[in-house]
């Protein structure tokens, strides 16, 4: 009867909405997005929640079989979960184009996501610019489209959201040509790796977006128990351990009066110690 | 022991997440800011839901007497919820700060805001610039600040997002002069107003960031059952009744292809009829 697309939040299954619990409870079939973010907990403890089993949609099965999803959706309702909102960072627009040409309803159920909890580093959501997505470099691709997006947004003294790249169930090319195939562990792009891309690209460009005197803000694990976030230069954030995935990235624009204040809580370095923001200040719910 | 700062998400007491709610339930006091936002519905479901009494936070509290809000915020836990994420459009910053001065740990439990649910109007939240506030022009007050950075936006191709001002309990100016506190009735501003007001000041400073040809999308009651969202032309727009509020506004910006198919479903005087985005299409869930 209709295709739900159900925002499950940042961190665990306790971040679902009501609205999104009852929706996905009613569905016949419910299937978890999980190759754009991650949660940071097993579906084993979806399943528990929901009281039925939860698929796991890959890659391969949401862009070359999305007519399976949807399948029967014409008669029973179908969840397609999505970690943070649906439209937090890719929009399923194929498949919700599909579901419109074949009839069915898409309904939506909000939640937050990176694009907007970020704001919980002190940076107002208003003076942000175009985010950036940050992938693996490799040997023989390393793209730097971001760099442009990135000066734009200083010369206007906005920040930018920099979205570190995943790689969840990506085929072993060696394999793949010896007609094997073979998935690579999953890799999560940490700060550190981001801000050496970062300034390599920098190096190349020479056009000044961005130094490693830069302000920038880490931030790993939204809205989990030990969610951290350091503010800091691109030099000294590049040698922080700032643990599990996920995380993202922030430059930092020009500063208003209050974003300064409430960076400091976050600055390494500052006389109230640790600057991993955990000791004494904004933490998360647990 | 600790201030949770918890979203509610966009329209009713169903959008709070189990981690809201539990916390909530845990709070010995529940403040409601009610001045930046508003749910559609009563806090009597607020109170229902939660098992306790919710006081109504109004901008005088809030601005005037945050120390009454955290007082005693160090014996027993205290929930400032706020609708959207407590970062979404506001910081609060403010109220922060005072607990951390007194050493009262905060906890934020994130939700849906309109920064990033405003993606359900197809086009990428990666693609939008800078936020706007449109506050309602008086006679002698007619701020067009917004438009500086419409333009900046437009210029690099952006989508740009209109927040739309809201009124509640503002005192009546000629009643203070007289010695007596009266408010008037809230008032939310439409989307045809914002466009008459965004008209205007284009007429003013020619400088085309925009025109009356300029594509729009209008959205009002995110996440409600009878949320309407409508592209077209500013003119076009502005001929539409938009219904109960809250109401804003995205001025897009170049297209990408997967933008214009998605923002096509939505387009007035397509074939499949009303625009309205609620008879075959994106629905939200009820």
């Amino acid at each position: 009867m209709v295709l739900y697309l159900i925002g499950l939040g940042l961190f665990n299954e306790q971040d679902i909405t009501l609205r999104g619990l009852e929706a996905v409870r009613r569905c016949s079939r419910v299937y978890l997005e999980a190759y754009t973010s991650i949660l940071l907990c097993g579906k084993e403890k979806l399943e528990a929640l929901y009281g039925k089993d939860v698929i796991i949609a890959d890659r391969e099965m949401v862009e070359s079989r999305a007519e399976e999803i949807l399948d029967g959706a014409d008669a029973q309702d179908v969840a397609f979960c999505v970690v943070g909102d649906p439209f937090g960072a890719t929009t399923h627009t194929d498949l919700q184009l599909r579901a419109r040409e074949r009839g069915i309803p898409v309904r939506v159920v909000h939640n937050a996501s990176v694009m907007n909890a970020v704001g919980a580093c002190g940076l107002s959501l208003y003076r942000f610019g175009e985010a950036v997505s940050i992938v693996f470099f490799t040997d023989t691709w390393r793209p730097d489209s971001f760099y442009d997006k990135i000066l734009a947004n200083r010369r206007l003294g906005l920040h930018t959201l920099c979205l570190l790249d995943i790689k969840v169930k990506e085929p072993d090319l060696a394999a793949l040509a010896r007609g094997r195939v073979v998935y690579e562990p999953p890799r999560y792009m940490t700060i550190n790796t981001a801000i050496q891309q970062l300034l390599e690209v920098e190096e190349r460009r020479k056009e000044g977006a961005f130094s490693n005197s830069s302000l920038g803000v880490g931030i790993a694990r939204l809205q989990a128990d030990d969610q951290q976030i350091v503010a800091g230069t691109l030099e000294q954030l590049l040698e922080v351990d700032f643990g599990a995935p996920l995380h993202c990235l922030v430059l930092a624009g020009d500063l208003h009066v209050t974003e300064r204040e409430m960076l400091e809580f976050y600055m390494m370095g500052t006389t109230d110690g640790c600057g991993c923001g955990n000791a004494s200040g904004t933490q998360q719910e647990s």
